[in-house]
């Protein structure tokens, strides 16, 4: 009995869109018809190391596939100065049927792309359908994959990149110049874009109702954490507003400062995204201006992405095969 | 950045008794004191498959060292009609202080580690002195910790082995024979020793009132769901009895079903382990009797226990490091 380990490598190399995307999108619906279950995230505080843990378990049954697992992954801001990431992840994918432990991989890149295939699903049902330019407020590495999984799902062809850092900037641009006309711009340069995302920490909004398009969709990723707040109150209540969940992102979505202050109520939020999957409600329709998704990132995300990474890496033989039950 | 993998041999060779019953004692001290958290256990039902998934994560500090970590585990009664364990764990150890994980490990004989252990502690608090005689009721995996445990801080020269199985029974005879003078017994022959643990899945008490010795201390392992119960009720209001949580052992515990209808009340219950522990209420006093822990199992001992195993593996460059993160 093995199991398999998969680093941040084999999960970026397994993690293929053209799956990983639909399996994203069966995740919300199987979330909206109850064929999920996904228990509160629970919390553990660190103050004195100014960090946090958060386990993250779920189940989800597609109907074709189900699978289970548990992300733990963390929040420890000052972990930079330490040369490491303020966010790692690890993820227990488990055989739902027996509990075996399939597969263990680096949950810090499964939740990267889970969350660009995640942006791709709501650009899919809510950006215009020749949607050619896209602009990324945030140049960090959850930028990378939003690129990566939109252009898998509308013909992008112009990309603008906008963050104060040049550095991280131009790495952006020679990672993608070759298959992109892409340019580093200014936030109003990249809000004008067909479809904008936006993957900041801030608190005060730096995207306002003058920058944005007459039809652009945004996909506002930041926010995951109460007080964070990246784009104008005027634009969430002039667009066709989505959410992944109503819990969350209440708590520590995009929304939370302003449902919280009263200015934007239950009546502006269109729909949840499993909602529009399962046709319960519209997407966009031709009389829709700007649209909103906002992500904070459920646990069946992270499950869903196991599963496509975990199925990849068996057949291909990627990883590496641990007995770690030791029943042999 | 290396994560060490840690398989059920690497698990039990490095969890050293001599440190890690110390280890569990500081835990329910840490617990006790306020210095530990220990989110509620979060379940994952699945009766397509009639099992469950839990997710335990924990933080304690001990002064001398803290620790952090989740265990994801299950309970599927139907596996063994497929080979495999009811119950499967996967523990992940991580360094409080950047959020590393430092290593995985098999979370199974962790657990049977941790449980052994957390007798050992009880059983140093409340048994006899001289208590040379232990019996088991049960001779399933998790006897053979119990003893070994047990036999750390006690005398233990004579051991009787009680169970139906006697395949099991003989096994556990041949494990322990030259060690021990260890004979199966019927469960009374069990029960008149000076220290008794239980462990096994009843629902319907097999130690009876006139079958404990005058002094013999329990441990009360095998209750972990409501309905379960081991010991008859009048032996448990007999008894000076101890707890390892409240709201664990009154749901799930040996004394769930008398504490539910009414028979044992709060006013039954002498203390937590952590209390006696910490010197707040007195262990066995000369004047005491009968003496029952009763054991559900806590986060913080599997934390507490992965803490010791990962030390004692490091240092001797035991189990298998991967990069998972790759972050180099």
């Amino acid at each position: 009995m093995q199991t398999l380990l998969l680093n941040s490598d084999d999960v970026a190399e397994n993690a293929r869109l053209s799956e990983l995307i639909p399996a994203i999108e069966d995740a919300f619906a199987a979330y909206e018809r109850g064929d999920a279950q996904m228990p509160p995230k629970s919390y553990i505080d660190l103050p004195q190391y100014n960090g946090d843990f958060r386990s993250m378990p779920a189940y989800l049954d597609a109907g074709d596939w189900d699978a289970a697992g548990i992300k733990w992954v963390n929040v420890h801001p000052d972990n930079p100065k330490k040369d490491l990431p303020t966010v790692l992840g690890t993820m227990v994918y488990s055989d739902p049927e027996t509990a075996v432990p399939l597969a263990i991989m680096d949950g810090t890149e499964l939740t990267m792309q889970r969350t660009g295939a995640a942006a791709a699903v709501a650009t899919d049902h809510l950006a215009v359908e020749d949607a050619s330019s896209m602009g990324i407020v945030g140049a960090g590495v959850q930028a990378y994959t939003q690129l990566e999984a939109i252009a898998e799902i509308r013909p992008i062809r112009e990309v603008v990149i906008s963050d104060l850092d040049d550095e991280r900037v131009e790495r952006f641009v020679s990672q993608f110049e070759d298959r992109f006309d892409v340019s580093a711009g200014s936030i109003e340069e990249a809000a004008s874009c067909d479809v904008l995302s936006t993957v900041t920490p801030v608190e005060d909004p730096i995207v306002s109702r003058e920058a944005v398009g007459e039809h652009t969709h945004i996909n506002a990723m930041g926010a995951d954490a109460e007080g964070k707040h990246e784009i104008a109150d005027e634009v969430l209540l002039d667009s066709k507003l989505v959410i992944d969940d109503h819990a969350q992102t209440t708590h520590s979505g995009e929304i939370n400062v302003p449902y919280n202050e009263g200015t934007l109520t239950d009546d502006d939020i269109h729909a949840a995204i499993g909602e529009i999957v399962v046709g319960e409600r519209e997407g966009r329709t031709p009389e829709d201006g700007l649209t909103v998704f906002d992500s904070t990132g459920l646990a069946i995300q992270d499950v869903a992405a196991a599963h496509v990474v975990y199925e990849h890496a068996d057949e291909n033989d990627n990883g590496y095969p641990f007995d770690l039950l030791g029943l042999n």
